[in-house]
């Protein structure tokens, strides 16, 4: 027979575990925010625009070439960008650095890189700073400077 | 002989009048931000590209062709791009957009143009967005992405 106070030691370990296995291992802001641009790239290496501006705030402005307010506009000059599947390529972020700004906000210096066909467009890249916000709907990006 | 009621009456505007013009009207963060970009624009157009650097923190990120860390290195990019007075032309920011970020922090999206004499290089512009903070030497930029 066991003794009841090694069965309760037992059980109080086990319960241990349990609770251990059950809980989430806190996640950083920078966790999270790293997070949403290796989802972006898996959307975009995937095709999934949409899911690619998820990353978005619905208020965010872009700043490239031209400035584009809003993730409307922000759609719109994807799909004049990159018309097709091909066009998009295989995109890596790289270098990326991020930067709390207090604990709602932070900004990303980062490099980007895609990787096509010649008769698709060819390679391109450069560098991007990024302001994210943390919001109801997680860490979302509120602007975009990409050049 | 002019009442004392009267004198007194006199001397409180007075001093009134002198306590008004002492006091310095409340400077908005984002009216204090646009005076750095304007004195900028001034240092610019008149060679002075230490007062230039003035907007700047000492760790300040510029991100353009390449990303330089630090105010050392920005100087030396600086002098590189502008070697003489003729090459930095004549500089106007427009469009100019203050976005406060909590109490400290700010963003700022704009466009650059630069004039200059062909034989200079000849026009040039595009757009930025900085990253300003509240220092005690008063708000610097600490990320500046230009294209």
């Amino acid at each position: 027979m066991i003794p009841k106070i090694l069965t309760l030691f037992v059980l109080g370990t086990l319960a241990g575990f349990g609770q251990n296995a059950g809980t989430k291992r806190p996640v950083t802001p920078e966790a999270a925010i790293r997070a949403v641009l290796e989802r972006q790239q898996t959307d975009w290496n995937r095709g999934d625009t949409e899911g690619f501006l998820l990353g978005y705030d619905k208020d965010t402005v872009f700043v490239g070439d031209k400035i584009s307010k809003g993730l409307e506009e922000l759609r719109v000059r994807y799909q004049s960008h990159y018309p097709t599947r091909a066009s998009m390529g295989r995109l890596t972020f790289s270098d990326v650095e991020v930067h709390m700004i207090g604990a709602d906000h932070a900004y990303v210096i980062g490099r980007w890189r895609l990787e096509r066909m010649a008769e698709d467009g060819g390679d391109t890249g450069g560098v991007y700073t990024l302001l994210f916000k943390r919001t109801p709907r997680g860490w979302k990006i509120i602007v975009d400077h990409t050049s």
